[in-house]
């Protein structure tokens, strides 16, 4: 599980408690805020498992091995840009991901904001808590108790509820840092091929960043496409130099 | 919903807030510690909800109209006396109760100890939140979020997981006022009988309860049963009168 920024140290404390109630050990924070951060490392039940939560700068960092990145919250301004699943229907993805031998990171955003529109750009697929119109927004540490509730009650293997399981074909996509890695070369290469003005640069950054998660390629596909880029890349930069 | 006496005021803004989250709004708490109450009525997002919410002495008088009352809580230390079930397969048993027009509470306990034996007394049914053995204790705020969704989003008509609706049969059972009342005219009657020492009657009163609750008798068959109790009651006192 991942938390991106989370602000309120009885929020972390309660999110890691829900871990700890639906036997989930790995927790990954994203900049937290340093003091509240410490406050919250002594939340009653969870104490081990804040004390080994990993930390790390950003979220590209905190989902590098991940190969299905799942982001949570509730659309009420904005259009998604990848996948919505409602939360009661997510558990048959989660098991054929698990399946394939992919690894999952569930993210949630901070108690203010939720995940920004950056953070989403490196989500596969978002999943949606099916709330009240005129009381959307949960509070996290329950959002949290909720997903890993319906997680663990009917996605993992050793579930109740749990589905026979899903027989194995196919192949986990490449994970979160093969796409980014990815992403770099096919971005210096749009650059070095004037194929837009330095302008747009972030703005094309974000829009290629969904792209490879909708094209979700498998680990081999991911090198060979890498492989196509660096050539067309070196290539570009011969040229360029050789005018 | 029904929260028997809440202590922090944190927890009930929280259990407020859920409600609100999956759309339902008849809260009913007892006896609440006066000044942490008043301090909860001003949750974030569910300040109208808490100000309507019904307030009662006891836990028979919140129930009293309730065709179906649903304890909540993890069975660590005691054996439970009535029949259990696992959150997960909850949602039929709400669904047909809907189904035949009853009414049904989902009764929570206080934070430091849960339902007592005799809360659980007055339910028919008693719900698990399947939680992992080396952390099994879930924070109410988080208890109640889980249990909405899982209502919310598998029982209710419009729920989008719900199965197609159950074909009215059978009728809903008496609701929890009328086992009292029969339960104090059988009580009565045990003692006019001299069934049981006075020294018994407590632990009696207790199972009596649950007892009526197993057998869950319809509206028209608890009238049929007080009728008989009363009559043979009527009987026991002018015999002994007379002698």
């Amino acid at each position: 599980m991942v938390l991106v920024s989370p602000r309120n140290p009885l929020n972390i404390g309660a999110a890691a408690r829900a871990m700890a109630n639906f036997g989930f050990d790995q927790l990954t924070v994203v900049a937290p805020y340093e003091p509240h951060w410490r406050e919250a490392c002594s939340a009653v039940g969870a104490e081990a498992l804040l004390q080994n939560a990993r930390r790390t700068e950003s979220l590209a960092e905190a989902v590098a091995d991940c190969t299905l990145v799942i982001g949570t919250g509730t659309l009420t301004s904005r259009k998604a840009e990848q996948k919505v699943v409602s939360l009661p229907s997510l558990a048959p993805l989660v098991e054929q991901e698990l399946a394939h031998g992919g690894r999952i990171a569930l993210v949630f955003g901070s108690e203010k904001h939720g995940l920004t529109r950056a953070d989403l750009s490196w989500c596969q697929l978002l999943v949606e808590i099916p709330t009240n119109e005129r009381q959307p927004s949960m509070n996290l540490g329950q959002a949290v108790a909720v997903c890993l509730y319906e997680v663990a009650t009917r996605a993992l293997p050793s579930a109740p509820g749990a589905a026979t399981p899903v027989p194995i074909t196919g192949q986990a996509a490449a994970p979160s840092a093969s796409l980014d890695l990815l992403a770099g070369v096919v971005e210096e290469t749009m650059l070095a091929a004037g194929y837009s003005p330095r302008s747009m640069q972030a703005a094309n950054r974000h829009d290629l960043r969904l792209l490879l998660r909708r094209l979700a390629p498998n680990p081999g596909d991911a090198r060979r496409i890498l492989g196509l880029f660096r050539r067309v890349l070196w290539r570009l930069r011969q040229t360029h130099e050789g005018r």
